[in-house]
């Protein structure tokens, strides 16, 4: 196949056939098309665009690139969940234990961080001795014992989709809608489940950033999962500013634990409740969503949610004490107060400069080969809309010198607006799609 | 610089700054930018084009990677003039000798065929003995000495457009408007060319396959030269069919020959009297057009231009007999006349695939090391517009065998559309582009 004139097939805003895409993402995940033929393919796809059907067919083609995990041993419906990825957003923690207490097995193969949103993966690790890396025959023995387990990636999965998201990243063609859904079911479906929960950020820390194309993503996302013959049901939330108020690894460990104990509500909690109960409603274990939202509840009330994340602790090798004594978890030398200085409103944030702050004090990666550092980060109690006067607090930063410390103060402050005047709060989530179509909050 | 933020930018439609268009070409002439970031960042060029202080930029940035010939040992205003490329197009072997004669001084730097056009110095290179690798010192030596020398690039003239060329190639980038400008005129300001004459063809052999095209590019050079400082006349000619009734190597230094000798008319003569005409006005040599042209057309009758050319053979260290005995150029075993077959008007020729026919016998290169047969090609004396009849002659043939004759007969045959009715011959020339502005014809 002429690979050039592939190339110019999209160029020229046409369609591409399915040999044609497939010829693209073998040649990705083998190297026989080389990067600058790829590159140009992306950057022609990026302006043009690509219908539903081009779409699911680059899914499905870098999906057989590589392993597809077998899941057909654990019992029950399989209902993965996936996030486009935000700053302060450790649902997966939260909902994993809750669905699981609810007797819905989670097999899920998460993400490391990249960017300036963290990653499940390492916030698992900032766990002493927890491991992420198991075998998927001992991934699966551990959910059918327990009907939970959180680990890395097993096998290659979608390895034309790892070598084009590298390239996207150098060549300014991350941010297209078709190249983003495709990228994200590929490995979805790869991860064996028999149903998917999508959680599609929008707004100031998202990749979409409005919410018409975070819509567009949703319903593309949906789209593939309907030609693939597997359930999506995908969500608009909002990422105005960080879901939950702990940003940093051990922090949001520590905020779910929390918020699984009983002892915090609010917003992370409102949102592990609303993609718990798509988790259980698509799995079957109920057809009413409230009665879902309530068996979640029931979950936080009698700490059986508790007590799955205290058994995947101790099945994954990790301390279980830290579930009910946070202070084994990982802390810094320096823990800093700052009060708001001003009065005002809170106007406004950008989250993604919140996410780059956090990087930056050693919670997030620049490079993959970068370490990390579990116990930095910080807590931002204050949320859009909260009234704050000079000696609120604001934040409490946890830093590994007065000088980092120093750094995320001033870019936390900047990240900050505060009106003269009272502000409303923004939505928990926009919009539901799924295969009934968009239902908009 | 941050390359993926110049991409970025353009991808977005927006326009780049100097310097990062310099980053550009520098990045492309030392290989300093990888590939793939110079293959996205043509295709958002491609598609989200560039304006014409980009394209100058763009253009001096290119030269400026390379080596600038210098030609001011030579007295006298020197014209360059360069075509887009076409078929049976060899207007350099005509015009070049006449201007010359006419007393400018034509110190040319051409190029080599690639694709379905020929190349002047590949078809100089049919002539027994000649040269067209010389020094720049005896480059000039020779405009000094003769007023006339066509030789191949010497020295290293805007590597970055060789980097770029080569990559646009491949990735499906060459038919952008902005990129071809500032292609042709990197290479042209680097020969050293006080003024130039551009020949833009358009039509179905043509780069620009439409009129309005055409003439976009033709006013993007325009302009470029004027933010360079170097006047630059542009004339968009037909290339709805082969410009001269040769085509092949030696069958255009023929074809050349016998127009400076007085015995062939034609459109090849015709559309080198234009551009000549527009070398000699550029050189100051007389400011009046019909002066010009008969300025030319007098070293016809006069025979000085064909004296001028057997000088270059014989500076060049070519066999000059050639001029008298044109037997003396390579011929091939195999020669076939074809007769039309068929009743009726020439209304269109597929001039591309006429100029890949004459490559599929070997007159032309698929690729830059290809060797090239200097006999083959074809005469086709028909034009569109002309009446045949079954058995009026359509072409003659010139090939390495039977097979390759049959291949080229029923290639050519498929180039050719016969209408039942009478169609009118298409013009020389669409317009002139110059800083006065467009003047269509």
């Amino acid at each position: 196949m002429n690979f050039v004139s592939i190339i110019n097939k999209k160029k020229l805003g046409e369609e591409l056939t399915r040999e044609e895409i497939t010829a693209f993402a073998e040649g990705a995940a083998t190297g026989a098309v080389p990067d600058y033929q790829l590159a140009a393919l992306l950057m022609a796809i990026r302006l043009k665009g690509m219908n539903a059907r081009e779409t699911t067919d680059l899914t499905l083609s870098m999906l057989r690139t590589g392993d597809v995990a077998d899941l057909s041993a654990i019992p029950g419906v399989k209902v993965d969940k996936h996030s486009t990825g935000g700053v302060g957003d450790t649902t997966t923690l939260v909902l994993a234990p809750l669905v699981a207490a609810c007797g819905v097995p989670v097999a899920k193969m998460s993400g490391r961080g990249l960017g300036h949103t963290g990653g499940t993966l390492d916030k698992l690790e900032s766990i002493p001795g927890l491991t992420v890396s198991l075998t998927e025959e001992r991934f699966i023995q551990q959910v059918k014992d327990i009907g939970l387990a959180v680990i890395g990636q097993t096998g290659s999965l979608a390895p034309a989709d790892k070598s084009l998201y590298a390239l996207r990243d150098v060549t300014a063609t991350v941010d297209s809608l078709p190249l983003i859904a495709s990228s994200i079911m590929s490995k979805k479906l790869a991860s064996g489940a028999d149903a998917i929960v999508l959680d599609v950020k929008t707004g100031s820390g998202a990749i979409m950033q409005t919410v018409e194309d975070s819509i567009g993503l949703a319903q593309a996302m949906v789209d593939i999962g309907r030609l693939a013959h597997r359930p999506v049901t995908a969500i608009v939330t909002g990422m105005d500013q960080p879901l939950g108020t702990h940003v940093g690894n051990a922090l949001e460990v520590k905020d779910a634990i929390d918020v699984l104990a009983g002892r915090t509500r609010g917003d992370l909690l409102e949102v592990s409740l609303i993609l718990g109960a798509k988790m259980l409603l698509l799995a079957g274990r109920t057809a009413d969503e409230n009665e879902a939202c309530s068996l979640l509840e029931e979950a936080i009330a009698s700490g059986a949610g508790l007590e799955k994340l205290r058994q995947m602790i101790r099945a994954q090798g990790g301390d279980e004490r830290v579930v009910d004594d946070l202070s084994l978890l990982p802390g810094t030398p320096v823990r800093r107060e700052v009060s708001a200085g001003c009065r005002g409103w809170c106007a406004a944030m950008d989250t993604t400069a919140l996410g780059l702050a956090a990087q930056a004090m050693g919670a997030g990666r620049l490079r993959k080969e970068d370490p990390l550092d579990p116990g930095v980060g910080f807590i931002l109690p204050v949320r859009i809309g909260d009234e704050v006067f000079p000696d609120t607090p604001l934040c409490t930063l946890f830093a590994r010198t007065e000088a980092e410390a120093d750094q995320a103060e001033q870019a936390i402050r900047a990240a900050l607006t505060f009106a003269g005047a009272p502000v409303g709060r923004p939505p928990l989530w926009y919009a539901m799609v799924d295969g009934e179509g968009v239902k908009r909050s």
